[in-house]
């Protein structure tokens, strides 16, 4: 059966899915080991390794937490790296519901605070939206030779 | 050394790289075997294995050519749903860009016909864009209970 979520099915075909899928959990509001684990399904040193990474990388950053009675543990917060990751996850989801779709359609919307349905897509730098035939990729002067 | 890539490095830090950098060349022209082999330096069997994921989820398309002299083989290329890809490589490119930046600056600059820089952004259905700040992930009828 294929995944309800389009990041997920994207990224069956396109690679290595957990890390996108603990930032989407992380974006999500999750910030525990546990809850993450339990959000994901995913083997506990797999989970281990991958938010070390994110750790490492400056996506994700540990905060200290101590409940009562319990030992101090940590706390995984995106940093200002990490939410910019948004506009990457909200590319693979809109790709996924094209080209991946799901049986009952898209699970997740993405919509403006007003309401308004929206898209990811290449825009100048007024913010206007520039038709995909129409951008190129150049080597810049720092390109190897 | 940090690869002069921003999707390589962003991949480095989120997940499988190789599907995605086969898309990138495939994006830059690349159509045959051992064009892929030679521009990504990949293992014969990884390359193998990611073009048949890739041609089984219809990003790309097998095309029998066949040169005087020669067996006939087949050219890969990039189907509509591989073309549309493109916004993707562009979110992954901008964040490494930003969060995993190549000493020498950015190597490939995203330019509109006219020569605009552009960037990727969430945007609405008029095609303004929208501030990160403002978007919202909401769940649809089809999310699973």
């Amino acid at each position: 059966m294929r995944s309800p979520c389009s990041i997920a099915r994207s990224l069956e075909v396109l690679g290595e899915k957990w890390t996108f899928l603990v930032i989407r959990e992380a974006l999500a509001g999750v910030t525990r080991f546990a809850d993450f684990r339990a959000a994901l399904g995913i083997a506990p040193d797999i989970l281990t390794a991958r938010l070390g990474t994110l750790v490492g990388a400056g996506v994700l950053e540990k905060v200290p937490y101590q409940e009562p009675g319990s030992r101090q543990r940590h706390e995984y917060h995106l940093t200002d790296a990490g939410r910019e990751l948004r506009v990457v996850l909200g590319a693979l989801q809109q790709w996924g519901d094209a080209h991946c779709p799901y049986e009952a359609g898209p699970t997740v919307a993405r919509r403006a605070a007003d309401g308004r349905s929206l898209g990811v897509a290449f825009v100048d730098d007024r913010g206007r939206a520039v038709s995909p035939a129409d951008v190129r990729f150049e080597r810049t002067a720092a390109y190897p030779a």
